[in-house]
């Protein structure tokens, strides 16, 4: 596998990284939340970022930094690329932010290589994919395909501040909000970079790879009714307990997910009442997020753990509810694009694995407009929320050179 | 199966019972902590009881209320009839206070038959049974037999109040307490009735039940340690669920209790770290509770839970600590007094179960003064340390009429 001699594109994306993990909200960590003073900031640093390597930008009514480079046809359609600069609350300097700085990388780079792109490109920044402060979720770039739902403004962050004021004051305007819709004839497709937050290429020793599509996911919260009763005096044959029944379930979930391929069923929350070392569970509360990228899959193995849990109950003798909250469907990858990613990674000698996404991104929101496709970045331990998320430099510059080569395929 | 015509054993026993009901700490419910205000007007109704059944009565430097009436020899070694009349928060009117009651209806009736017995029979009402206040354990029963540790005087109540003021307080006398210790040459045995606090007479549909072995008890904290991770990029194959493990051990542990005869095993308590849908739990916290009326059989049943979790936790690569924190050996009833009470049962008509005692009571204490048994009377759904506690006047009967026969048997 080859690497640029002196791996500039790697170093130049570190130190535009560095530049925007100054602008947090809290002195001593990382936290740049939709619409904070912060966020702010890393939007004006991120727009002399792409009016440097000139871009023709501006920030949007919703705070997303939109850079444009004119090709040689305005009017073909323009190839996106983007990703976000907020964040979770102690968080890393890589999630989201990667994405943003090498698509200015890119144009960095096409510009020093003297290349005119035969449509335009535009470089985004969005600013709220983390779902981090207020209950919304890929607002920003939904806008872009007229899904923005105006009911989300009058959302509240925990402080009680609503959405629409945080804009205002933000320097956005809830009013123009429906400009930001896209014609999507006028683009040709969207590519992400984002961290994998995982360890799948850690393990296979892959610098890069392709997501196939971004997983579907049900949510729910369970709840198991057994009886409370002394753990000294009731005897074992006649116990309702909510524990033991939860316990068996948990099995069942992690065989449900551990015997298909490519899905995951997590247990992470688990209550017990009344929680007394001598007293039998009475109650358990629960949740299921089950995923897949292929919802048939995933909504047959949520109907498995249903109908298993269900006959575990009815053998214990312990009433069993489960309330789906979500049904977030699967975002299938563009198939030319993932191709054109593929070849790109090939070009530089590396194996083009695919693999499906287990978390959401703006791609996702993206996919409504336009063609989309994501090149993950191998992260160490595949840790991610979290100061630790860290990178290579050797990584950073694989990712830019793959990115700019696809690019070149796609506009050139 | 007989009953006495009018059931007037079991009518007096609830009036006493009533009457005693009326002391609490708290209006509305029922909550007699020791050395409580409750608890003293408990005790001065008891002394009332016994003093109008013929008992020469007091109450002893830690509360206990003492009646004696003596036999035909006064040196012959003496039987004891007990049990407590503290009760737990938010209690039951039977749990303990029972014993006390059908103690004193078992005088009335043979002073009533005319009965003078051999030996002196005396009454107690003990006083700290429960637990349920200071981080004492029967001591009111232990100082009996000289076991009483200076120290508990020292524990401290929930506000700080400490049990030698609250003893003062309470009209008791801490220096005292020596002289309470008998001398085990004087009697003979220790009878002690009680509910069941568990289903299993109900089940069999038998009033009541011969005690064969209050069970000892094994008690731990357990700790898994596994790897947060973000539930939907982490493979199953690649993770280190700390919930997942433990829902294995929960299964260890049920089938453990399960698979022996008499043995009970729970897992009362478990605490998940995170603690969020979307986060592979980190670290559970859980404990262990195990009983057996047979110590080895104890020993071996949590060697082998033990065993079975660590191989889990090393399949798994999770870390698994367990620390036990109690290993309270089981105490066999007395042969004898169980055969008087077997035949005591029989001569009613009744099939004569013998059931071990998945709780502690005071026989466990008076065991290491005199031989010891106990008598359980069926109660409602084994329910227990609840208002909903209750039995039947025909049950309160038939172990009047059962303790009378046994007492016959042991000092007539």
């Amino acid at each position: 596998m080859t690497t640029s001699s002196d791996l500039s594109l790697g170093r130049r994306a570190m130190a535009l990284l560095d530049e925007l993990a100054r602008h947090s909200d809290e002195s001593g960590r990382l936290t740049r939340l939709y619409l904070s003073p912060a966020h702010r900031q890393a939007a004006e640093t991120t727009l002399r970022f792409m009016r440097e390597a000139g871009l023709d930008s501006h920030i949007d009514p919703l705070g997303t930094v939109v850079g444009r480079l004119e090709g040689a046809d305005r009017d073909a359609p323009a190839l996106i690329i983007g990703s976000h600069i907020d964040t979770v609350v102690d968080a890393g300097r890589f999630d989201g932010t990667l994405g943003v700085v090498l698509g200015i990388v890119t144009i960095e780079a096409l510009r020093a290589q003297g290349i005119t792109p035969a449509c335009p490109i535009e470089v985004l920044a969005f600013g709220d994919e983390e779902n981090a402060r207020f209950p919304t979720n890929l607002s920003t770039s939904y806008a872009l395909s007229g899904r923005y739902n105006p009911a989300w403004l009058d959302g509240q962050d925990q402080d009680g501040v609503v959405l629409r004021d945080a804009l205002t004051r933000f320097g956005g305007d809830p009013g123009k909000i429906d400009g930001i819709a896209r014609n999507p004839a006028r683009y040709r497709g969207y590519l992400e970079v984002h961290i994998e937050q995982g360890p799948l290429l850690e393990v296979r020793e892959l610098p890069v790879g392709i997501v196939s599509a971004i997983n579907g996911i049900t949510r729910a919260r369970a709840t198991v009714i057994g009886e409370a009763g002394h753990a000294g005096t009731v005897p074992m044959s006649m116990r309702r307990d909510a524990l033991a029944a939860v316990a068996e379930m948990i099995g069942i979930v992690e065989r449900a997910g551990s015997t298909r391929s490519d899905t995951v069923a997590t247990v992470g929350v688990a209550q017990v009442q009344p929680s007394a070392i001598n007293v039998i569970p009475a109650r358990v509360d629960f949740t299921l997020d089950a995923r897949s990228p292929d919802d048939a899959v995933r909504h047959a193995m949520v109907q498995d753990i249903v109908s298993e849990c269900e006959a575990a109950a009815q053998r214990r003798g312990v009433g069993f509810t489960i309330e789906p909250f979500m049904d977030s469907p699967a975002t299938p990858m563009n198939k030319n694009l993932m191709q054109h990613l593929e070849e790109a990674v090939e070009s530089i000698g590396a194996a083009p694995l695919r693999l499906p996404s287990g978390a959401g991104h703006d791609a996702v929101a993206m996919a409504a407009l336009c063609p989309a496709a994501m090149l993950f970045v191998r992260c160490k331990g595949g840790i991610s929320h979290n100061p630790a998320e860290s990178i290579t430099v050797e990584d950073a510059d694989t990712a830019a050179r793959v990115l700019i080569e696809a690019v070149k395929k796609i506009v050139v």
